[in-house]
């Protein structure tokens, strides 16, 4: 992890600003002969595609990935794979509206990166957040498309549980549920109450707040690294790089804090010839290894800080001055976070993958 | 991060199982000439120690540090210092009592490192949890205990905030009654009722969760790197990297999810000339970036997994069985946890006060 | 170091196939505030660019680098400066010649990386060398080119010092000569010879190996880490992983095996004030840090494998053929090395100026 | 690489100083189930050890390594074998003469370490040279003694190929010479004429240079990582971390600068059903990745700085003075250097081999 880079085996590099002529990833350390296309990529841009309803900003980005290295064509399939070397991912920025700036040009907006960018480097591209933009994670949910491909029989999934006040009720989950509403949500009832609430939300100018989940299914036994490079270490590390985050957990996660042992313990039994854990406390990790069962984790994202209400600021110059963040934004930033979090998930589990191929000289 | 090695500029590689001859840590990168004893590092150390009280295993170690590499005697001073090189640290193990081992030898402890351990390497040092032994902990506080130096004018500290069902009372939240009991609660009445309440944990042969809060103060604006070092991220890492912990928070955490942006935003004001927030649901952090308000992070710790009932497992052979977990263990895991994330704060926030200096060009 | 990653803390990662669509740099970690325009990268560029002189592959390529992000107006000078944030520097191939690839695309040509691709990769993109092919080096010239303006005061230059069997005489070494001739030569009389030396070369289908010596000037005393990341190591893995390189060396190199201890010490006096050494077969580090005194190495570059005559080899099948490649080639790929060697002296040296300022607190 | 680690997958952590109570390394990454014994290290560290013949060094240390850490019994087998946890390995330093250091502690010895580790750190251990003392490679070699059983088949050996101006004569070249004198020297005329030459060079006070060549074979095609982590990159970083090595070259090396096309070219056939090089200037490695042919490096190694004549130098006050170190010393430090070499070219080797299973996902 670095800078701008996600990973150690597979290793992911964005770069670009909001209102730049392009962002871009390059994805390091694929596996050669994996089978990749720009549609098959398309396909999660377009979950996290801004303006596909009310409920997200209305910024209006095709959002069309191209593939610019590291894909050729296999002779004997006729597929289109990748060959060991560097894929480089573009997305170009083409509705960067020529607003005015001179609002936050110099004010900090609270809540978002304005303040420390500018006490960090000095400097900062002010136009739409420029690199702290939430724009930035298009290009994570491209490289997720592809990490997605390299563990066999891996299956991600993400939905949105909480909003607000309002958390889902876990009897009604449906997996189904999730792509007939506009929040990711798995309990159809909840999505409409939610619709209603985020209507008002909206309305009035303000945001919410949102918990979102994630779940790896067919991740083998045995991915991890102990201590330093533990998978739910990883897995968090993954997720809180998401902008707005602010508390991740595996399994049971702080309701584990309340738990006794025996209500905690996950005991272990056989089923069809395989080990069967009781429960899943542990969110599919013990001791910073994956035991087999579903990963779970989830992630709290904070409201949209930008709000259609003034806040007492400061700016550049250390004057104290009041500011409004006009603009298209999401009333519940949360939403978008899904794709980004499932993606995020993936790049962190192929990594591992990789990781333990390396150490133990086999898949798993 | 990897392996056994965390932070990038300032790095910790831990070695050592529970009942081998020796754990050890090397610390690398440090900065010259920074003053550093054996005995600054022992208050931490012994802050640690098992068997302080009832309420911690009775293994009996005196956990005695020495440093065998990277510092001298600076001549102008006298004070021993850093040199820049290598710092070794070492503990000898003295309590390895001559157990009989048949029991786990076999058997997988129900939320323990056994099952993933065999499953990933087919191979694990079964005595008292070989490497994955809470043990190696020890060492994080040693080498916390010398980042602490790195940054000037931090402050870090931790608390028990949560034993199972019972959290503390904010509004009484006092730092001077921390050491006042043995549970480092900084609220007077309610490490009373812990009290209480752990002692019948205790003696029914159970275990329960904990939360812990590190605060730290001092740390300057500007600490961070965007997106896939951000300093919220790294802190997460760090504290979801030491063992049972299945959560971390940053400021308002969690309970983000539940707020509007107005309530959310931390407004900002002049204050004795210098930016002030109003409020600090960011917990010292924006945009991945420290903001100058004091750090805030909690983690959940599960309970102990050991407890003195049988649970239901499997062994390695593939068989079903039962087992319990006799041995001297913590019924409250959660609270020698409190020194531990102290460090991982320390070794986060002074990796990343050298990351700054590299980048920035100068201290903040 | 990673694939196709170099650096710690500067970091340049480089993308793209020959005969792919563009190729690309990211240049990470870069610190804020130096000013840096497309122009000034061009500069470099035009030295490597192909088709300058019949000595050089007549592929031409305009070879405009676009910096894309990471840059910013900075408001107080009105120059474009860096943000920090990653700068994503693109090349757009224009001279793809729709050629007949039918001869190389199953066969290997000897002394290229067409055999080990293939073997590692089981595909390899084999379009004029793919991946592999020089044409990646105009990255690493471009992000050369940044990497300068990062140390103050550091002045890196090159010169080719041997073609084939024919060395200059370093008595009549002028650097104002290197502009002067096109094969960066700083010894007039020598720069004739060759001239003739390589028309030979050229015109019989073959091609020669060469030498190239790169200086740096300017460079603090103190740069390096004891051990693992030498700087003059680092120099080594740099100037080494420039393709065709054979042989690395630092001050007096292979030659220090022939001096006695005597010959070989560079005395240190004190003049002007500051420490001097009364000679340089150090190359101006010991012990692995710079002593401030000017760095010195030289590589040794073999000659271009594609030759004008048939050669033996074998298929991707594995039956035994012939080869000879066609095309547009460098008769001695060393000239245009020089650059390319500049380039990495510059990404090594400020690399390690931004780890030295992290671990010591300052500039040096 | 970063400051005393080396290596990615496979990594080596050295820390101690000469005359500090031990040295040690940690071995981290280290694949499982592996069998690994104290007395097997102990044959590497018996090659460098100090004090085999009148031609080194006369310190006498025992050298015994210990491990404290990374290994278990293996039940079914009963061999020790690693666990797949940090390898801790410890050697206590017993020969730490008390001498004065009056007359090293505040002047620069030339051609050592002492001016460049002052003006970085502003201290130094000058006690035997302290971190930068040769001693420290004794760790490499325990180290290297486990990467040689990680890569299945690998045979790695050294030679001493040059001292002085006497280079051995390759058409006698026998390995089973080798062991027959105390040069390492695969050519038996050759090594008489070397012990009458350096008795005379250590009789004079004087020390000598000397070249050094290692040879890998066993090393599956198809090792290696495209642009900046080639193969021969790391293996140039590795030889060229060894103190007092001023140059490195693979296969052809420097001689390539001299070669034509043709001359170079190593031609391809097929013998006994595999892929066969006619000839190897590439020293097996093209495009950075190995061809299965034996892979050849050799690097120079300086001579010892340390000399029976008085030099001039500075002190640390900035005043121009005189030294002469006294002590025992190795008047060609190169022969040790043999199996120190041979050590880290089996840890870039063995990395290089995890590093290929986790992209490729299988051994090769």
């Amino acid at each position: 992890m670095s800078h701008n880079t996600f990973g150690k085996l597979l290793r992911m590099t964005t770069w670009g600003e909001s209102h730049g002529p392009m962002i871009g990833a390059v994805v390091d350390g694929c596996p050669p002969l994996i089978p990749v296309t720009e549609a098959e990529i398309q396909v999660f841009l377009d979950k996290r595609r801004p303006g596909r309803s009310r409920f997200t900003t209305q910024r209006r980005e095709p959002d069309k990935v191209r593939i610019v290295s590291g894909v050729f064509t296999d002779e004997e399939s006729g597929n289109q794979v990748t060959t060991g070397a560097p894929i480089s991912l573009i997305v170009e920025n083409t509705d960067q509206r020529s607003k005015d700036y001179s609002e936050i040009k110099d004010k900090f907006r609270p809540g978002h990166a304005d303040f420390t960018y500018q006490q960090k480097y000095g400097i900062r591209d002010y136009r739409g957040g420029g690199r702290s933009s939430a724009r930035e994670t298009a290009m994570r949910v491209a490289a997720g498309a592809i990490a997605r491909k390299i563990v066999p029989a891996m299956d991600i999934r993400g939905a949105l549980v909480q909003i607000g006040p309002h958390s889902i009720d876990y009897s009604r989950w449906d997996w189904n549920e999730v792509a007939n509403n506009p929040f990711f949500c798995p309990d159809c009832e909840m999505a409409k109450l939610w619709e209603e609430y985020l209507d008002e939300v909206r309305l009035s100018g303000s945001s919410i707040g949102a918990v979102v989940e994630i779940m790896a299914s067919g991740v083998p036994a045995g991915l991890g690294e102990p201590l330093f490079s533990r998978l739910d270490q990883d897995i968090a590390s993954g997720l809180m790089s998401i902008p707005a985050v602010k508390g991740v957990e595996i399994g049971a996660g702080f309701a584990a804090a309340s738990l006794t042992g025996e209500e905690n313990a996950d005991e272990i039994r056989i089923k069809n010839g395989a080990p069967d854990f009781t429960s899943n406390n542990a969110g599919g990790i013990l001791g910073g290894i994956s035991t087999g069962q579903a990963i779970i984790a989830r992630f709290a994202v904070k409201p949209t800080s930008s709000i259609l209400r003034p806040g007492k600021t400061i700016d550049k110059f250390g004057s104290e001055t009041e500011i409004m963040t006009k603009g298209r934004h999401d009333p519940c930033v949360g939403i978008r976070a899904v794709p980004v979090g499932e993606a995020m998930m993936a790049l962190t589990l192929a990594d591992h993958y990789l990781r333990h191929r390396a150490q133990i000289g086999k898949g798993v």
